[in-house]
């Protein structure tokens, strides 16, 4: 019977302001930063990196403020020290609504800012032990679930006037005997993809131009531009990446920074680029706007979700017509506990999910949530991709691969953030050793 | 030239969970708190406790996490020390906007959560600093601004689809002329208010009944009561309280433990009792919730704000006919920079606003605010009802008075918050007297 001997969390930051990677209209200089938790246990496993059981998790920020999660995290966190490690993970719903039931720190959202992306941070550890437990990556631990087991993890609540509980089962049933089936499909083509690697806002002409080149070259069938900051940039920017990428996807990214009218009058000018998407036109809390929008720029799509704090959120983009793509994210939403309902409810009304990927592990996460939804949940590949950055990776003991453009099943155990001990010690804030030169 | 020559940021916290004041369906056991800001000056002022001039503001919780907003409110506040009075004073859109356009602070909202509940702590001193070095009640301070330099001060950011800074200059202009006339009738019978303090649901129905009987003794014409944790119960405590107060008005408070269906069926039994408005019947963040439940309980009123995280949420309630009064907070909404706009919003919807008060120091400061609605903005006081609470005002150096059910107008320099140098000494968490007990 393993326990939870210890629960630490950690300030890691890359100083990716330096370069301007991840530059966009809103976050001109973000250093990505992650707050980083780590559940370690007294029992070992097998496969694992040095036989150890212990889970690992984080929460993706973009710099200050990542000591807040960090303390925010140690206090949700602590509650797990000691706990015996076989009722945490046969009781992962149990331990999120523990976590979600402390009114104190509900009212610091609610479900929502600081409080929520840490209880992310643990929850996504907590899921990760638990599949390292098992031996084996959280996509086939999730798998491997009953509708029933998985429905008894999720948080249905405020949902019920668009899905129940025993809607969600009846949903999972109808799917999980042609899983294997499904399974054997991502293992032999992997998961569509897209990338954004090239378009970030700082970059110039020439750079842009030669990794739109690049990326075809590497297979990229989707390219995202940021866009936003100025009309004549963008309109010469777009002009660019055609050219590059032929008919090809072009998806673009406000990242934010319109309001209605001007998000409508902006896009349509971008319009004879013919955009798949525009991703966070305004606002994240705008439902309604993000529905006048669509209206007012169709055939280009509307998607967003990054920013979506919670559940109930994306339950409204969903009713209200707003958006044409489900983009979640593991770190903003409350782990798996959250995230299977929102999946749930975007195969309900039809959308397609392309979660937001990118930062620090968020592919490594985010994958599994997408292999989930394809397997267990919309039982569909139309319409879908998940977004790849190639930024980090190589601070991840198994960091994403990628081929042609789609990602490979995971084989290796757990949930994919755990972090290289080099790269902890290198980039914990402030005193790593890439942050004292 | 006075300078801001230091910056606190103290956590006060109340033991109230000892005595079940303040207890409600969703939160339990809060310990009433402040996250709470003084900007320090070398300046002088007449008027003010001991001649030196000084800003105070807070933000509120209900105890753990008080620390992480503490720690925000340092960080957002740290930019203030060394600046000039009479600058910071003369632009606070200006360092509105500065603290709101931190994109990596902005990353752990935007705008929602411990990172916006901080920076009202903050904007609350600075504008209780401008309102003090000017001599003047933050609302008279308001009231002598033109309406162009009033909505100089606003973030109207994402609201033109409802409300342009034009519309703003417009309907603001409409009514200066008659400020003076609205200022008078405040100053002869204060502004109408309701008590909550009779109904906390932790009280035995004995108490509830004395209570409710003193509130009419008083000169309530409005008295508020918790329901949502048992239907039984419910029935049996607005029976007592229908019996005391007669045709009084009386409204319900449900704090969000409701989903939707749960919560048209729970109104609808409680409906014989006629309540006003059912209060936060489901989950803040659900717009179109609020909308479908208030089609379904009409003609019992939906009222909701005291968690709406920001402008656009309150933008989206108004657009969606969701609500019948608006509740702003003072320290959830980022000062009177966005309280305002959401004030011309309801107004050009015709919704009354009746602010959310009680906590610590809520009710000193939001008065403030309906104040403003109603000399400025709105120029009514039909339907409106300020919520006041009997708590810890005794810990104010300016606190509220009331007389006969009605708020008096508050007469001494700044926004309310200025708390008792003892009061903080012993609720300093954790090393405060009452704390060390």
């Amino acid at each position: 019977m393993p326990t939870i001997t210890s629960v630490d969390v950690i300030d890691v930051r890359f100083p990716t302001s330096a370069t301007l990677d991840g530059s966009d209209a809103m976050n001109p200089d973000g250093d990505y930063s992650a707050a980083y938790v780590v559940l370690g246990t007294d029992g070992h496993t097998d496969g694992d990196l040095d036989g150890d059981l212990s889970g690992h998790g984080l929460t993706f920020t973009i710099g200050r403020g990542n000591d807040l999660c960090v303390a925010a995290a140690r206090q949700i966190g602590a509650r797990l020290a000691g706990r015996d490690v076989d009722e945490v993970a046969g009781d992962l719903g149990g331990l999120y609504r523990e976590i979600m039931s402390d009114s104190q720190l509900r009212w610091l959202g609610p479900e929502k800012g600081v409080v929520h992306l840490s209880a992310a941070a643990v929850l996504n550890a907590a899921w990760d032990l638990a599949a390292r437990r098992a031996g084996k990556p959280l996509w086939r631990l999730i798998a491997d679930m009953s509708p029933e087991e998985l429905v008894a993890a999720c948080d249905f609540s405020y949902l019920s006037d668009v899905l129940t509980p025993l809607d969600a089962v009846e949903m999972l049933a109808r799917l999980a005997p042609t899983r294997q089936a499904r399974i054997a499909v991502l293992a032999e083509s992997g998961y569509p993809a897209y990338t954004t690697s090239a378009g970030w806002l700082g970059y110039p002409d020439d750079k842009l131009r030669r990794l739109c080149r690049e990326a075809v070259a590497e297979g990229w069938t989707h390219v995202k531009l940021k866009v936003g900051a100025n009309l004549d940039d963008d309109l010469r920017r777009l002009a660019i990446a055609r050219e590059e990428i032929g008919d090809r996807a072009l998806m673009i990214d406000a990242n934010q920074v319109w309001d209605v009218p001007r998000a409508i009058e902006w896009v349509n000018r971008l319009a004879p680029f013919q955009p798949l998407w525009i991703e966070e036109p305004t606002s994240p809390d705008d439902v309604l706007g993000h529905a006048a929008i669509r209206k007012a720029v169709a055939p280009v799509g509307v998607a967003t979700g990054e920013h979506c704090h919670n559940r109930v959120m994306f339950k409204q983009l969903l009713q209200a017509g707003a958006i044409d793509y489900c983009q979640i994210d593991s770190c903003r939403l409350a782990s798996v506990n959250e995230i299977v309902p929102v999946l749930l409810m975007a195969a309900k009304f039809g959308v397609p999910v392309c979660p937001h990927a990118g930062g620090v592990g968020l592919c490594e996460l985010v994958q599994h949530m997408s292999i989930v939804d394809y397997v267990c949940v919309s039982g569909k590949l139309e319409g879908r991709v998940l977004e790849y950055v190639d930024h980090l990776h190589e601070h991840f003991t198994d960091p994403v691969r990628i081929r042609d453009g789609r990602y490979l099943l995971p084989e290796r155990p757990g949930y994919g953030a755990r972090m290289h001990a080099d790269s902890i010690a290198a980039y914990r804030y402030p005193d790593g050793s890439a942050w004292a030169r």
